[in-house]
């Protein structure tokens, strides 16, 4: 029981611009604030946009911003639009209302079916408790680690890298 | 977001046994009622005996048949031991104590983590609220579609069909 690295990715780039609110953030920033690839970004950049979660800004001063009302989306919102694949068992149909998955001899009378169905909704009910504005806490040292901050001043004076923050 | 397919075959087979309750069951015989690879099958009767969930009877009219004390098993239970990667995003522990997942740089201040375990923890209690004997009911229904009761008695005497189940 996985989540894809589209998911995984897509949490990462919208938590850091939610903790970036000062300024519009490139995806080279982000990629290397994680340490992850540029390439997988940007499809997932993309994607987001095309959602309305992010806007993009075009230009040699562009970037990328958390669009406004994204802050009140819960994870289980997200996670719903990212993971293309909710079909538990070989049984369940696959997601974007395609027809449902292999034929079991015993799904007219399985109740397993049912009963993954419920603990799928339990897990997204639990992400759903939880908003990207809620997750991006605490700001300062979520900055600090994603290298919004330099170093420097965090070591010369903590309190005040947490007010930049 | 997928389950294994060697947690969706364990399940079946320890469904079978449950439904079959008259006399050992062979695996060629769960492979055709599932319409399933015996290959497939094979690894996961070793590995159920291993586990005392099954028993596993040797010689010319050998078998399997579900330890009595199956009955009560949990699919929250079940699906712990099957499922061999609770690892939901990149930063988890992999299962089995091995130390945990690829690092990112956010993870001593991120909540995700947190709200993933909390979800994933809501799921396995949803699985936990039905057991083995829950789940393998309606016995007649579920006999029938497995191929446990010849079609022809069916179509003769409904009744008699569900007595025998």
């Amino acid at each position: 029981m996985r989540l894809t690295d589209y998911t995984d990715y897509s949490l990462r780039v919208l938590l850091y611009l939610t903790v970036r609110r000062d300024r519009l953030a490139t995806i080279q920033e982000i990629a290397d604030a994680y340490g992850v690839s540029k390439n997988h970004l940007m499809k997932i950049a993309q994607r987001l946009g095309e959602l309305g979660w992010i806007d993009t800004v075009r230009g040699r001063k562009g970037g990328l911003r958390l669009a406004p009302q994204s802050r009140g989306l819960t994870i289980g919102e997200i996670v719903r639009e990212t993971e293309t694949d909710f079909a538990l068992m070989a049984c369940f149909p696959h997601h974007e209302g395609r027809a449902g998955g292999t034929p079991c001899v015993i799904e007219p009378s399985c109740q397993l079916k049912g009963v993954f169905a419920r603990a799928r909704d339990a897990f997204l009910r639990e992400l759903d408790s939880q908003t990207l504005e809620q997750i991006a806490e605490p700001a300062g040292a979520l900055s600090t680690l994603l290298g919004m901050i330099p170093i420097k001043v965090i070591h010369a004076d903590p309190e005040l890298a947490e007010a930049m923050s």
